[in-house]
């Protein structure tokens, strides 16, 4: 059984669940290693508070099975950072999978990963997909060759299954699933635009702006 | 608005989803800020090989509206540590609701505070319930008073949206959900051991303990 090498990529406002639902699901799959990566090694700070800690520098990581590239605000000031993005590429080289969670796919539409692709990203976002190229799909992962971009945040557990069942087969993609319990049952019906009122939706546009404009600030 | 305090409990053998999720459902309360604590602060490492940063001593949180206590396999070295058993007591009586994610029941089922209650836990430990005097129930997650105890490991995302609309209100809950775009769709249907069939279940079980007699060794 080949050994599986899976490289995540962390930074500065990264959301940590785009990170850690991939990693939950992936870091089980049998003969396999999880890679914490950032341009420096260190603390890296989430949205919200949270610190993870990076292991190796982007210098120190030269290959990879599967490439997770994450999401969160922190996305927007590597997406003119050529080290980051040159570093993207050659990795994406020598990948079986180059995987996205949420915004994660902006920086692969960045890299030049998603040109002429099929491609998906937060529901929020998903109309910047065109601007690299993409195609934006509404779905909860989208596969297109070997490059696999997923929905917004939670997504990224619904993806790496997927992925395990790519890499290895169904039946530890089930064992999996069946481990962490993914038996989901959300109290609300409120998971996607297409399923919340209007009022709902214009409440979140208005909050965010605000967000947005603060940021600014 | 009443700013809410949310405590999270780390330890070394944490699962990672467990912490992660709730943190990313609470943390996005408006005037709510998350402390993560642990018997000494620093790093704190994640079954699987992450490791999180833990701010804070347990001596240096005496009180939480929301306390979370996560699962995994470095429980079972808590389960009678009188330091940690009395500080969440101490905490259990300040706040408004207490928490846990997957095994993380059992730890309040030492600290005795699921005794008489209805609980629950990871499906595969759901027996150990009995144990603390609690009545197990097979449910994403149970509230009973102001505990609740959520199924394994991604069970936290669902009782985190249920606790927005306790200490907050619904319309909150929804547009978080909406943000992490929480509409989940696993691409196979093997989240409960009912959902699997008798062949996978041996080889889930059959796996765990071959685990279980090689972390004894």
């Amino acid at each position: 059984m080949d050994s599986i090498k899976i490289v995540i990529l962390l930074f500065n406002g990264i959301t940590a669940l785009d990170a850690i639902g991939p990693y939950e699901v992936l870091s089980k799959i049998p003969n396999s290693k999880v890679y914490f990566v950032s341009k420096e090694p260190g603390n890296i700070y989430c949205m919200g508070g949270l610190n993870l800690v990076s292991q190796y520098s982007i210098k120190e990581i030269t290959e990879a099975d599967i490439l997770v590239i994450p999401g969160g605000s922190g996305i927007d000031s590597l997406l003119d950072n050529n080290e980051i993005l040159i570093w993207i590429k050659n990795i994406h080289n020598t990948t079986k999978y180059t995987t996205s969670v949420c915004t994660g796919s902006l920086l692969l539409g960045a890299a030049g990963i998603i040109t002429n692709l099929k491609a998906t990203t937060h529901w929020n976002h998903i109309d910047k997909l065109k601007k690299y190229g993409a195609e934006p799909i509404k779905s909860r992962y989208v596969i297109d060759g070997k490059v696999v971009t997923s929905a917004g945040v939670s997504a990224g557990i619904d993806m790496s299954l997927k992925l395990v069942e790519l890499v290895r087969n169904e039946t530890l993609a089930k064992l999996i699933q069946l481990a962490i319990e993914y038996d989901p049952s959300p109290p609300f019906n409120a998971g996607s635009p297409e399923k919340v009122s209007k009022e709902l939706l214009e409440i979140f546009q208005k909050a965010n702006a605000q967000k947005s404009n603060s940021e600014k600030k």
